[in-house]
């Protein structure tokens, strides 16, 4: 009988820093010991080189950026019908919105019914394509990290360098600054193809930040596809829509000339992630993955304990009073 | 003493590859032993038919979806005034801005001021709702999944599907063209109530895309709410807003006619996931499920060693060289 | 040899519910146990106090949310030229668009020339600055949750509420309704500045959402950034577009006038996060916290079994069979 209870509850809470260890027993067996330790060097490489180097599983990443996308257009474009003669366009003429937007469109063709009275004018194509589009992207990544503003503009002290440089992959990746021609030429189409009935142009912008390597490396990267296009016959190529222009004669009355303007609209689109060291998710990686390793003690037991010669040996001194012994024991003549 | 310094060094090495694995002592317990089942089979269960087949938890998931949504309204109303006599109001007059964007606004009623003199005209009602909205969306689904293209139009080779279809939820979710009396009615009110003061209304299309099934799993579904509304009155109810013609005389002479235009502003928002088959969360998910085994045998070794009978016996059985004994025995007379 | 195959698989089966747990060998080592008791203590403490209560890991992050912009600008100002005499300008005219979107572009400074002649307008600043703009964010958080809408407007009975109040952090956060100078002022510069150049100004309005804790704990929070200004002299400060307004004469022959506006570009872009409790967020951090725990058994095993006094002894009763004693007692004479 155990008297002396308060005596005894000392020694449990002293047995509190005794240090508990599982007891193992060894398996000489190489061929079991061996293919342990291959698959337990398989996950220690997948965490290590899959999960941490190549995906970067100790990091947090945001999605949720915020952008805003200026486009601006450069150039003068020349018509020149037997019905108005020579025209000027510049971009107030053939961009609407004029205000620079992420959805921008372009007029090449137009179709005038001008006063509203029937009798269609003919097509009339605007013949020298627009000079150069430049978008302007400024690219908040926030919400995790504070507040880090990003630009897809090179940080320099030449004054001129967006007034020369055109954008290219390797050699100009922050001169925002794009032919019509390249950027359709890019999405697989000729401008001038695409000129007559119009179409749809995507220009998906995509920024991949590692906020742990400094400023640096937060990169954006340009894709650019044709929207209007499908492998079948249901939505119509090309891109078109009526606006109309509001007059008043002499005698305050009403009148307007409807616009049918076909042109190629673009949208710019951004979107981005931005990955930071965070703990939660390194703990989580490294803690599923030691989880992992307990499986593989699982399954090598499964191999020692039923696929060995010695199995019932194993068995017997892995279960401590399992009675495996006895069970056959008992029937072994 | 050790000499043989080497001979220990390649002994350890050898022990490398024996198999170790944990010994265990079997407590032939039957309630504790089914408890440990029933809790292991829930936890099992849990992974593999909640967090694997119901939620895919295999699968990675990319939220960061690019659009483009594309809109053409159709349809023409007339209006019938003492004023202005009969008018016919063509998607140009009445759709603002023109050029087919996400954000659109459909002109439902307006207050003219012409020449700029005060005198308020009366409203005039736009009698005839327009006939019908098409909402092209083209989904880019990007970043993890290299570049895919999905558009809520169905793919077939029906030239005239476009044509005549009017979307439905279970016979046409590929065809994305709606009579603006039909949107409303699924955001729960009626056109002609909102035509008075106007209103918004917010069109969602969700993409859900399974990209481990195939194309043909990646359904658009929409959801169609009113936002003008709320449950008290700070925010009075309805849409409006003033836009300018600018006129000029034959002086050269600038005026303006303002005019109130009330409507309905549709709203179209595109939000997506897709999931993909990744080993990482997959791992994660396993690994965490394992661990969380760890966990029963921890509950119900508690259960064992402190609630059941033989408590004290097991606890001697599982604590090598604890004292456990010893602390008692010595206290047993 | 064992015939009576039936009764083992008998035994076998009943085996299964024999509990089986881990056998421990006590380690009276009061230096491993408390390192032991302390790193356990740690990773509870990280789990309970950074991962639950800090970052709530126990809920499921959505950042996908949909938002819907509206906009609308209040007040007059009133230019005195010598060309033109008094002009009062209402939203009407200064704003472009007019119709209310979620970029919006004031007018704050504008060059005329017009009949399309050469020959500059002298710049016509536009003296009082618009009184306040209201911005109305409808912000549907969607897909994980149904579907959710949140507005960053006062739920009040009171009518007048929005007719007289200003944003206030403190005092007003659900009042979105601010003076543009505030707005400047909040992104570090003076709106009169920035009139005669013009300038981009971002207003970023974050949701954090915990569902878990009802309507009440769903915050919008404001930020507000210029976006054209960098640390060097690549991009220009300032913004600006050229438009046009078109007129015919009395003969019906076009002619127009060219604007270049200068203005301040606000550009609302809302995003946000929403928290729900969610098992599977627990689960794995829970998971993996307890992963973690067999790592520390791992560090601890090592500090004892080979940086402590007695690790040979140690080593000899943890691991049964691995005839550690033999091979150093057949050396030591």
């Amino acid at each position: 009988m155990c008297r002396m209870a308060g005596s005894i509850c000392q020694t449990r809470l002293l047995s509190l820093f005794d240090y508990k260890t599982e007891k193992y027993i060894v398996a000489k067996n190489k061929k079991v010991g061996i293919l342990y330790r291959l698959i337990q060097l398989s996950i220690i490489g997948y965490i290590i080189g899959w999960v941490f180097l190549s995906k970067k599983g100790y990091q947090e990443t945001d999605e949720a950026i915020q952008t805003s996308v200026i486009t601006k257009l450069k150039g003068v474009s020349v018509t020149n019908t037997s019905e108005s003669g020579v025209l000027v366009w510049g971009p107030e003429d053939y961009v609407i919105p004029p205000q620079g937007e992420a959805v921008l469109f372009v007029i090449t063709n137009f179709l005038e019914t001008p006063n509203q009275k029937l009798g269609y004018f003919p097509l009339y194509f605007i013949y020298n394509s627009p000079e150069h589009l430049c978008v302007n992207t400024e690219c908040a990544l926030t919400s995790v990290f504070f507040l880090i503003l990003r630009s897809n503009v090179l940080k320099t002290n030449d004054d001129s360098y967006l007034k020369k440089c055109r954008y290219d992959e390797e050699l100009h990746p922050y001169c925002p600054i794009f032919r019509l021609g390249e950027i359709t030429r890019r999405a697989g189409h000729n401008f001038q193809d695409m000129a007559a009935f119009g179409g749809s142009i995507g220009i998906m912008i995509e920024w991949d930040c590692d906020l742990d390597k400094g400023d640096s490396r937060c990169h954006p990267r340009y894709h650019f596809t044709r929207l209007d296009i499908s492998s079948d016959k249901t939505v119509a190529m090309g891109f078109n829509f009526r606006h109309t222009r509001y007059y008043k004669n002499e005698a305050g009355e009403s009148y307007r000339s409807l616009f049918k303007v076909y042109g190629v609209r673009f949208n710019i689109m951004v979107n981005g992630k931005a990955g930071k060291f965070s703990i939660i998710p390194t703990a989580i990686n490294v803690g599923s993955g030691l989880a992992l390793m307990g499986a593989v003690t699982f399954f090598c037991d499964m191999v020692l304990l039923y696929l060995m010669k010695k199995s019932t040996s194993y068995r017997e001194r892995k279960y401590e009073g399992s009675g495996y012994e006895s069970i056959c024991s008992n029937f072994t003549p």
